[in-house]
């Protein structure tokens, strides 16, 4: 079966304590859409990108075998540019720049072919606008969406009229105790729960990812790796790759969903190896399946 | 087999945002005798209090079957007082005083019959204290270690002596920072493992505990608790949960090991849902036993 992402296509600058980046490949879509395309399903984009935007970046896309009907490409428009600077520990980041450019009058109009899409991923952006691909799609099996801080505090109200349209809800510790205001993550995943999603997958970064529905638990572990390079892109690539393998299986019970968040763990801890999704351009299946088992024998008990 | 814990035994007063305790009883020996406890296995505590102990207090740890021929009342001394107060979100702990009284001047002797008890946990304390604990021990099977930001800054060079002498080190995660330099969790573990303990136990608070040996690596998860009382003694009642369970198994396999780790993980779940020991008062093992199969079924994929 099929994914579809709707995400940000963006031209990142990065800063890293000993490496510094310019307009290379980023944006949710492109992390989501890369991590969804190592599982055996087609994969749909949309997303909107201005007339600077490198034709090499749309062709490694496509070797990929990212379907992008969905891409639009403004002529006269300049591609959504992003500036974030990270500290010494990687944890701490801070936003130097944000240039919406195109992004800032997208209307997304789903391709027919694009509507019966039954594994749709809606990564982070403004609530009104998930809400529309929502309204747009004519048979979804499975709904994810992401958010942030900036939607939470802006947009409170369409964010609750997005929540209780979605199957399920990902978003970070931090987000998730400012969505609820409980700094207790299991009383704010049960919060959260009461929006509607039925389950909500709380990523906690270097700690793992944790699952809850009213009636199951599941603790992800993080993969231990000893070089983080550039954690830009985790996020979306846990989705991406949590979809692409759900996708893949054509199975949405509690325990594909387990599998498909250690599988979107792992995809996650390729793309933090390296800047941009240079990592992922030479990862195989096999060292992804390798990762996967390490991670189950790590928490065998 | 036994467990001999060496380690302070407080009255604590513990301000939490809406409740406030005063001597109350606290302190690491306690919170890891009394987790021993818990486990088939004679358990000895070392340590010392002052004329003013309430004998209350001594009457609870016989009834929970604790050896208290190595705690020394001093007639004329005072008990080791300790006072924290916690930020809304318990993560955050501040120190409000600290009155060593007896400690100050404990140099233990071990009574005979303790000498020669194979698993010994060395509580945090001085580092030349726990190096002549294990001096003193004639057949150590299992020498396990905790230790404190005040002993990383101000005795680097008696810890590192302490650590070529112990088979695993167990400390926070921002310990383990602080140690080795390293803000990757497992570079630094890496680093620890340099300094000679056979394995290092990071733990995590809320997102569990990892265990890292030079070929193996575990995540324990966290038990998901939505109410938390009091975090006070969380680590001491794992550390101590952990060698109970060896003890009781005689065994220090890798397997043992972690097994013993969601023991000493669930004891100290149950510690933090009250005040000082109040809660493992009503534990039954029945209970223990059913977080234990809890946490298995959450980290299962």
């Amino acid at each position: 079966m099929a994914v579809l992402v709707v995400g940000t296509v963006t031209l990142d600058t990065i800063e890293m304590p000993r490496k510094r980046v310019e307009d290379v490949l980023g944006g949710s879509g492109v992390y989501a859409t890369v991590a969804a395309s190592f599982f055996e399903c087609p994969v749909r984009l949309v997303g909107v990108v201005g007339a600077d935007f490198p034709h090499a970046y749309t062709d490694f896309l496509h070797t990929r075998g990212i379907d992008l009907q969905g891409l639009e490409r403004v002529d006269n428009g300049r591609t959504f540019r992003w500036g974030g600077r990270y500290a010494e520990d990687y944890n701490v980041r801070d936003t130097i720049f944000t240039e919406l450019n195109v992004v800032a009058d997208f209307h997304p109009v789903l391709p027919d072919v694009y509507r019966q899409t039954p594994y749709l991923f809606l990564a982070n952006n403004p609530p009104q606008l998930q809400l529309s691909i929502i309204e747009q799609a004519t048979a979804p099996k499975l709904v994810v969406c992401d958010t942030m801080d900036f939607w939470i505090n802006e947009e409170r109200e369409a964010l609750e009229a997005l929540l209780a349209r979605v199957d399920i809800l990902i978003l970070n510790d931090s987000e998730a105790r400012l969505l609820t205001g409980d700094s207790n993550l299991m009383r704010a995943a049960q919060a959260m729960l009461r929006h509607g999603p039925k389950r909500v997958i709380v990523k906690k970064g270097e700690h793992g990812a944790i699952s809850i529905t009213a009636s199951s638990f599941f603790s992800a572990p993080a993969y231990p790796l000893t070089q983080v390079a550039d954690p830009t892109g985790a996020g979306d690539s846990f989705a991406g790759g949590m979809m692409g393998y759900l996708a893949s299986v054509e199975d949405t019970s509690e325990e594909a969903i387990r599998s498909a968040m250690v599988y979107g763990t792992v995809v996650a801890s390729f793309n933090i190896e390296d800047f941009s999704i240079n990592r992922q351009r030479r990862v195989k299946f096999s060292e992804i399946s390798e990762r996967y088992q390490q991670l189950q024998e790590a928490v065998h008990f």
